[in-house]
């Protein structure tokens, strides 16, 4: 399944265009800094992905089709980008979409840098709109990344978390920024508060689900869909819900100390001890859960056209898994 | 000489209190993340420094001492602390300000992750005053700063680069985040549009002069004082000013390939090498004429207190040399 396809053939005529122009809008801010120091930042914006976020922004603004509205929407798919650069730095990735990283291609130096500098972008082009409050939403959501990333460096190789901090930690890493799209869509489309709120609601609970989903993948596999090894999450000490409640089941897993798992084979075999317990069914239910509890809390006063676009984008994060 | 303890003394009674004022509202920030999430960046804070930069913030707003000016001052070296914990990360530097850095404490992904967090918190406190203009101001500036960094980055090892290519780079690096500090506190002071622009050259040059004389510093020392070997940015492979004109003098320095350079007794012989051709004054003296300049174009509507006060701190930045 196509979701982004699939939701633009649905959300109305004015969506393709309007994502167009979001990529155009992304590729002139690439191309804005002058020669050289581009080249990396382009190159990162233009290998693409899904572009989820950016679909959800326009979303959740209903109809509206303003300039404020694709730098929303460009500014989101900035901060994800800029995320994914430093995340491929600390990782020490090679490849993302099947393209060289820029760690692999520039250096840790150039990627660092290369990360602050599309975060900067995405905050000073969205400045441009004059909203103090989509700059707030941008940079609260920006500060949760942060943290995220610093609890999943705390929480490492620490199997004995508790889940409700697992879950934390998946709402500061992914949830606030699917809200924020939500949110800046819903104020670019002069939402009152309480629709705002309904919106970003729905947005943080189908990024915690997606999130929830990712984590399943990677003791699901199979490697050719998600295109790394299963287990790679473990060998990187990074405790996610399978492991935690497969060891609420299983005695033998309470007891294995993460740093042993060290080769990928190793790391396979955890995950087929993981699965074996019935832990993923489990997570995935509870995904599958949130997801239905998003889509059944949407605010009941928007448009008919517009809930079955937003639900088909919850669909499309539970579909990944199928 | 401590610049700002004389500027504190120079500028009015209302400097002192509201310098604490910023002191506590950065530590509050520090702390407003919860537990161990606000450690690295609360230490990072709290670490301290000159607080040059607030200071200027402070002294560009004239009289004024509202909320937003103190979140402001406080914005700007939120954004320069962000810079330096990268910075450091990418040198794998062990201490700064005579403490154990994020990266040697937590290591590279802590580290990443706490400047993100920096950087985020500064964009998202200032935009609580409400004002575009300022947030405009600042993520202009943090995108230079990375811009900067990728500029030094890409130039690396290479002696041939011209000096307006080196000036470029210490703009962006450094100038454009003292320009914003005072553009800022213009802002906040009420200033009209052209005293705003004249105190933002102001701030402009006093940071460009304060790059070239660090660079100074780095290949005339004392180690004492900086803290640092003599020739620390050459072995990095920062080609900086001194080394330019050197080359411009001796012919031998030209023939030089910077990456044979690479025991701290090569750095220290080469940085005589460039003592030798008198290329450190050449470098100074063009410092003084920038700082000379910047004091000579201070907008001639400023108090004639506020204008001593500036002063003194364009004097500081030369006196960090004698």
């Amino acid at each position: 399944m196509n979701t982004v396809a699939d939701v633009v053939t649905t959300g109305g005529p004015h969506l393709a265009p309007l994502l167009a122009r979001v990529e155009a809008h992304l590729a002139g801010l690439a191309a804005d800094h002058g020669g050289a120091l581009s080249d990396h930042a382009a190159a990162t914006i233009a290998a693409g992905g899904k572009r989820l976020r950016p679909l959800l922004v326009l979303l959740a603004a209903g109809g509206a089709d303003g300039e404020g509205l694709v730098r929303a929407a460009a500014a989101v798919e900035l901060v994800h980008s800029a995320t994914l650069v430093h995340d491929d730095v600390l990782d020490g990735a090679d490849l993302r979409r099947g393209r060289p990283t820029v760690v692999a291609t520039a250096g840790r130096a150039m990627a660092t840098a290369t990360g602050d500098l599309l975060f900067a972008r995405a905050i000073g082009d969205l400045v441009r709109n004059g909203d103090a409050d989509e700059v707030r939403v941008l940079s609260a959501a920006s500060s949760a990344l942060a943290r995220g990333e610093l609890l999943q460096r705390a929480d490492a190789w620490d199997a004995s978390i508790t889940v409700e901090r697992y879950l934390l930690r998946c709402e500061l890493k992914t949830a606030r920024l699917f809200e924020a799209a939500c949110r800046l869509g819903a104020l670019e489309g002069g939402a009152d508060a309480a629709t705002t709120d309904g919106i970003g609601r729905f947005g943080r609970r189908i990024g915690l689900a997606f999130q929830l989903l990712d984590d399943v993948l990677d003791v699901s596999g199979p490697a050719e869909r998600t295109g790394k090894h299963r287990g790679t999450d473990l060998l990187d000490g990074t405790v996610t819900l399978p492991l935690l409640l497969a060891r609420e089941r299983d005695a033998a897993l309470r007891a294995i100390d993460l740093r042993a798992v060290r080769t990928p084979a190793q790391a396979e075999a955890l995950c087929d001890a993981i699965a074996a317990t019935g832990a993923l069914q489990d997570a995935r239910r509870q995904a599958l859960g949130i997801v239905a509890g998003a889509k059944a809390d949407l605010p009941s006063e928007l448009p008919a056209g517009q809930r079955r676009a937003l639900d088909l984008v919850a669909d499309g994060v539970v579909a990944r898994y199928a």
